[in-house]
């Protein structure tokens, strides 16, 4: 196989997640602007991700939020999915809309909320065993808004309680990915805000404890594709929530605001080992102000791209000028493959697999948009809080 | 009159203008957690905040946020108010909350949105008439989210073009307050994004056009009381918003995160000869899990605590060390005045002022928070989108 | 004319300037490594200039930094410069590298210490009348390191009146430059920190004042072209000072850590009709580990590369989706253009210029690094400092 | 004992360690301001760092770095300390100025740079073994500077392999202090950039290994008690390089710019146990613009300011507001140990010591800044190269 072959080989093997949540309303504090055709169930949130495979051939799973998407048959819901070509994918814990969480959930001062928070996740569990998931993803928005309000310490000592507790109920099979995040909706302390600290209770816990990297989580200037190689070297990576920003967790289509950063990330992904089904690469995204599926298509496009970008970057010359202390010649051997318009590429796979090589064209021409549009009349469209 | 005379003389004809939003639920894009005896009505905002200026004896004015506190008799409500022992503020202008103004208000590409938009601002001032208010307080949530997605320098042509025409119509005795913010709702250009730009549109508009500093909206790194020293020596310096950040716009109480910072734009403040009425100062600040009147009081105290802190910085002292090149001296001198507890001071000013020296317990002993609880029951609590 | 004509026409206008100083040693404050071969006079520095010019067509002159490019004959520099085919370009003041500069120059509170700064940048207007540079491009070190440590708003007095008496020096065609920096060498205050205190500087001064963006100047987060954008349309934008940077003021090649950003900058140039020979495109970077001259050709071709594809945006396409609001389809506008690899149209615009295609390659082979090795052996290498 | 009186007796067991490099002259990559006075040799810098310890009571170890301290006895450097009643303490190697180190040292590419980086790290153990320091501070420069330069990962293993040889080496009571750092002098990747890339190395190397938190070397809005905090439960929190920064690692003196937040750390170091002779509190500073024996002096006591109202803090009320939900009412507490003035408390402290009140006006009354200036005259200064 040639090179190229094997490239091309590679980009069709790769999977996409995208966010059940992606496809309902969303917005910042100020201002959730409601879109039209947007889902109203679950169900109607699976039909347009499968919209999304359909076109780009890469995005075979979703992920499930719950609450949002709670039904009372798991198994229907996976037939539904699987019968419009999609699975189910990651499960996705919220503990942060029910009021009783406003001092946090897992790290509340109360035992009882602590109690509460860790049922729901026990019970995430348990829609795992009904779907067949295989990852827990959990994302805390626990902390504190002032100096003082609660005990830094204490709080650690209970978010490693609960999430012993809940590791403890992990099937064969089963793992859990735990999300870091710098800041909001909790101010002045976040109880997982940094990779260290995620790194360090999943240490404890064991192998089935992941780190999740949301490429917008973190301080600015931090060097993502250097924790994503050292992640990998741990064999602590469990997965990506893509997304882009410039300023805060501004949660753009990835790859929109530093695509250059998205091509670093995903050559230390390939670099380290990490192109492989053990590594969840998901979306987690909000589509505020545009059209959310072919948002959602451009997304997993930007992926492609700059995994194909990665995937030809010729290693043996960038590794001869790395060790011989060309800092000008590495640099170029990379810059050569990021350079490159990888698209003809793309499209080329796009064909070798059955696919219109222009997905968001062809999205357009489907008539879905319009047919959702017309269709989805009445009810409550899906959104954050719902 | 002695120098410590002057200062608590000073201190007592401070006056710190509360926003009526802040007494309503507010949160972050995640969850808004309502709070028990949250106001329903303007009239009922407006009686929280004649209890902080009941207890803090600076707190004597209430900015007012349209469409969220219109009613249709404004005479009543200023007589209201009045009633209370308080006034009418500022008039704050919304152009972000209505389904138009999904990609701007007065910087959106559809000539209409922009004539909306407008309109919305003239009746702002209209409202002013009616109300005797003299600031017009613009904050626009205008920006893009992507690259190219809509053209930079035709949004500030658009931008002039609304705030000329608003500029004409104010009255005599009449100013417009121009607000700037880095980023969010807007997540890639902001249309109003720093001092830069407010201060270059304030100045073609003319002398009733200055630069308000919201203390949350700078990049990091931005040394605010620099600004504010520049905007006093331009005179373009209408006022303030205040509240504290650790991250970005996070709108906790003013002084809860960097004390040091208040202080030293305070300083800047009186050393610029901007502690007069004609610079406004207002808090603007969210109390998403901390309780609202104890919390706005506190607020207050923090600006007390800081000017007291200013006023008596030794301003001799301070520029012969200054002049002498003496690094350490005139710091030293500085940090002897940060270093002060000026409570037992502001105790004496409150006494002298017939208040209780400690505004927070007497709020407590006075059972209003109580009786809010008790009172208020039914209706809709006020929030940002109400 | 075809559109792509017109696109290797403007290219072929192109010009960038470089630096005499990134040609000799720089480091950083923990260590500077010197290299060798690297120039010993400002003539060897032109030596070096001309090369880059020779391959890469487009770097057609040269800033001079006094006093390290102080001589006694500058007519015979020009000259020596003329001789290799380039010219020299803006001269750049130095008031931060003598004792008396601890406290600041321009805004020193010592009058004696303002009163040498500014003689020597009427000493550079000098130079210019010399040359036949039409820049005075003004970067100050001055700021303060603490708090107090002098009084912010007397040093803008300062700054205004040493500006003001620089400016009525300048002669017909003569221009000042006016340089903002957030911080270093300052650490609390910069006396020009932004690029609205040196708009309103330049403001006041005259339209011979014009402001210069250094790209690596602003606090983490701005929005460089949006500032691009701003000054354009008040028509102060003076130039610009290439490098990139991840963290601080970096100072690494152009267009190596955000090439995207890189783009959206040049796009704004286009679009604002800045690319003229009235804003001038200069380098300002340091080579600290990576080989000089060919550091300084990529980044040239980093800015050729950037802007080939902002002059390859499809600007009626681009107008008709943002007045459209289509806020994917304006992104997707862009980043096709963003996404073309460029390099064989460069390829061709140098072929058609006479170039070789690869200036890189050409340089190597040129024997000029192996050349200079042998050739400049004794003497004191050129650095900041020198 | 009552609660002051304990207050006071820990207040006298602080030992701040002071480092024999900011005695001499330092700056940026601008300029290096040198200063009269500034000493020439290691005993030199101990006689100045003597004079910190007699008037603040605080400073009893001096830390050295080598090779700028190196000298062919020890035990004669160690007399002279101790003559002057201080003591040597951490000893902090160098592997950034020399010219071999151009691309990294214990994670250069070439095998032979790591070996000499190696081998000096084991000649400062065997410097250790002279001087009787327990403690050897690693801080690496190593990084790159361009995307693709050198290999992430490869660089971690060779970091991992030259640490665990230096650990084998350590002896009985000896231990390893790993500081990480952002950025600076490398500008894309630092090879231990964070506390959780430190940790990680730590947690492997055995318990002789601990982090050393450099309070300048965190990305903005780091929340570095929340560092500390986490630390200290996990048993790694070594010890403390204490300065304060606006922007990036600008090493003003500690509490210099945000006195608030060298509480919230200190009241963490509290909290957590911390403030014990196990956590090594130095202090890694540059002064240079300011005198640097009075710097230092006031940077000892910004730190026992900040410990005197960590140590004030009501924990059993602390304790209770944050079991209580009670956000105001915790902050409150937290807050009421910030705002008092503690400097009567350390006056008092100082006296019971035998000391002036008053330790910058007693050094200046010493004659000392005098003395010294008339009598090192002559031979080379010490600055961060020698």
């Amino acid at each position: 196989m040639t090179e190229l072959a094997a490239v091309k080989a590679a980009l069709k093997t790769q999977a996409v997640e995208t966010p059940s949540w992606a496809y309902g309303n969303s917005g910042t504090r100020f201002k959730v602007f409601a879109q039209q055709g947007v889902p109203r169930t679950p169900q109607e949130k699976l039909d347009d991700a499968a919209k999304v495979h359909e076109f780009t051939g890469v995005a075979p799973t979703v992920a499930l939020h719950i609450p949002w998407d709670k039904v009372a048959d798991y198994a229907a819901l996976a037939k539904h999915a699987e019968d419009r070509g999609v699975r189910l994918g990651a499960i996705n814990s919220n503990t942060f809309q029910d009021d009783d969480y406003r001092l946090g959930s897992i790290c509340h001062p109360d035992a009882a909320v602590r109690r509460k928070a860790v049922d729901h996740l026990l019970e995430c569990v348990d829609i795992m065993d009904a779907t067949g998931s295989t990852d827990l993803k959990l994302w805390f928005a626990d902390g504190t808004n002032y100096p003082g309000q609660d005990d830094i310490r204490a709080r650690q000592d209970r978010l490693a309680e609960g999430l012993a507790e809940v590791y403890e109920r992990l099937g064969e099979g089963q793992r859990m990915l735990l999300e870091y995040k710098l800041f909001e909706p909790a101010f002045y302390t976040t109880d997982v805000p940094d990779w260290g600290t995620a790194y360090a209770h999943c240490l404890k816990l064991g192998e089935k404890a992941q780190v999740v990297v949301d490429t917008g989580h973190h301080a600015p200037g931090t060097n993502i594709e250097f924790i994503v190689a050292t992640l990998l070297r741990e064999d602590k990576l469990g997965g990506f929530d893509f997304n882009s920003r410039f300023y805060a967790d501004d949660d753009l289509m990835v790859g929109a605001a530093d695509p250059f950063q998205l091509f670093r990330i995903m050559y230390e992904v390939v670099r380290g080992g990490g192109f492989t089904p053990e590594v969840a690469f998901m979306l987690d995204q909000c589509h505020n102000i545009e059209a959310k599926i072919p948002a959602i298509i451009r997304s997993v496009m930007n992926v492609q791209e700059a995994t194909a970008k990665a995937l030809l970057v010729d290693r043996a010359a960038l590794a001869e000028a790395q060790a011989a202390g060309d800092v000008l010649g590495a640099n170029a051997v990379l810059m050569d493959a990021y350079n490159t318009d990888v698209r003809p590429l793309l499209r080329e796979v796009r064909e070798e697999m059955g696919l219109d090589p222009d997905p968001v064209a062809a999205y357009r021409r489907s008539g879905w948009a319009e047919r959702i549009v017309a269709e989805r009349v009445g009810g409550e469209q899906a959104g954050w809080g719902a």
